[in-house]
């Protein structure tokens, strides 16, 4: 039985090898995910986003537990970019496993890898359709939130959750502009402390500049209202703000029924389809460019390109000319 | 007369001429920057970055008449990237335009390109190299800060300075972390204003997070002092932290001392060479997968990527399998 089928049955440590093929790049595992593509497309990926101390770590854990309830099985996978801001993801798996270990409808990974940054994000692509051909109806991945890599992460998902929490200090709360761009769902975690009011003001503002689109509102005289809730018909989505305090459960239901609201109104709209075709397209044209460059260093000798940064740093080539000469053995 | 001749020559319409074709990215322009290339490698590039409301324009503005005073030549590149945050650079142009219209030893010059993230990186290299051979010993290019681009136009500059101001806002205030980890010198300007002990702290602890090898002073006790003058001969570089009042013209002679100390630490260490061939060789990456993305437009019939997109879509083939029937008409 190949490495795949294995998969496809069930077997956990065949999954666990093939996520690790993956993550790693192999040929082996590339071939694998050729042969389990086909039985992509049916998980719903969701992406939770937050600076550490956010509490996302518990959210996420609460959130399996709920899909759990609900009979979905459940895969977690927590990415952890090269960033100075990580190092949550080991914690994270330790308080997941008290109420998780043991449940074959859960798996939960870690991926540590710091590579380049466009790679994390196909990297992270690849292994969510592992977990999707195997059979896993929702796909929690889990980022922190801090540079360009987790956008593209975020963007990999068919809902965004990003979480803050109150209190955090200027220096820890700071969201990226472009995360809340992608944001779907946001949560405000921790909301038993103080200064949940400030954090929600907070989001809702940093919201407004992010979706300008949305001023249009006020022009009719009416107030913009960020956290209505939100149904299934509307044809825009407006991201609502809610409360949680994951440690206590408080807040999950809500959470998951808005995360499910999204899911209905992206099949409705017609976007959970658009959001697919451009995803595989965005994953095609970074293989593309990867498979592009393979044949450019297999048709150009050793040290070409080296040599001809070279000549471009002692002045005698410009940037342009030496790429063209590289590619086209002339300049264009 | 060739363009790049009257460049070269001091003519600043064709200098004004010879940008905006760089900015459009016309093959004209590009022959031109071919002809210019070998004049570059002489400016300071001086990135400045930080959100709208902390008086960055004022601080360029500063910076540029104290670079006058001492004879430079001084080109500015206000960047505009496509982001909800902007729209400050208007504003910043007609503030400028008042102490520096006139003086030819200036140029200002406000890029608002909407196009493609990684573009406006490339677009902004190359117009710093048409300044550069054009004869401008500083190069200051100012960005909001807001997204992984700014990121990417901020490692072009030899010397970055990421500027704050109290009281902005969470909202606001949020920096990223991947601008705060290539800063070289961090400015509080509207340092009259109340909280600036806040935001110093602030950035204080940021860095702290941000530089993480510098840890290792406190495993030797002592206390790592952030904000220490900087000598020159100093290895390793530590980011100052200063105060400004731009307005009043107050800590500007302080931050151009830093930003001299930090160009004479590049030079001192060897870094100078060293980003220069790294800023080259991102270059010569970006145009190399371009060139080759253009040659494989011209090798595959028309919509034959879409077709392949729709299969993938379809689930005939993997987006791996795709890409390498594209690439060499067979899997590999």
């Amino acid at each position: 039985m190949t490495l795949s089928q294995s998969v496809r049955k069930g077997d956990r440590l065949a999954l666990a090898r093939l996520l690790t093929q993956v993550e790693n790049d192999t040929l082996e595992g590339r071939a694998a995910l050729a042969e389990l593509f086909p039985q992509t497309g049916r998980a719903h990926l969701i992406g939770v986003t937050g600076a550490p101390g956010t509490g996302k770590s518990s959210l996420v854990n609460q959130l399996a537990l709920h899909f759990r309830r609900e009979g979905k099985r459940v895969a977690i996978l927590a990415v952890d970019p090269s960033s100075p801001f990580t190092g949550g993801a080991v914690l994270g798996d330790r308080v997941r496993m008290r109420d998780l270990s043991g449940d074959a409808g859960v798996f939960i990974r870690s991926m540590a890898t710091r590579g380049s940054l466009g790679g994390l994000a196909q990297t992270t692509a690849a292994m969510s359709q592992v977990f999707d051909a195997a059979g896993f109806d929702v796909i929690l991945i889990e980022t922190v939130g801090a540079g360009q890599s987790e956008v593209d992460i975020a963007r990999l998902a068919h809902t965004t959750i990003v979480v803050e929490a109150p209190g955090l200090g200027d220096d820890i709360q700071a969201i990226k502009a472009g995360i809340l761009e992608i944001a779907d769902v946001l949560v405000v975690n921790k909301a038993d402390r103080p200064g949940v009011e400030n954090t929600e003001r907070a989001l809702k503002s940093m919201l407004e500049l992010a979706h300008p689109t949305r001023h249009v509102f006020l022009h009719h005289g009416r107030e913009m209202v960020v956290d209505a809730p939100v149904k299934a018909e509307t044809k825009m989505w407006i991201p609502p703000i809610l409360r949680t305090v994951a440690t206590e459960g408080t807040g999950i239901t809500e959470l998951a029924a808005h995360v499910a609201a999204h899911a209905a109104h992206l099949r409705l709209s017609g976007d959970w389809a658009a959001r697919e075709r451009a995803r595989l397209e965005a994953e095609m044209e970074a293989l593309l460019v990867e498979a592009l460059m393979t044949r450019f260093r297999a048709e150009v000798p050793n040290g070409g390109f080296e040599s001809a940064v070279q000549k471009v740093h002692e002045r005698t080539l410009s940037p342009w000319e030496a790429v063209q000469l590289l590619v086209n053995g002339r300049q264009e």
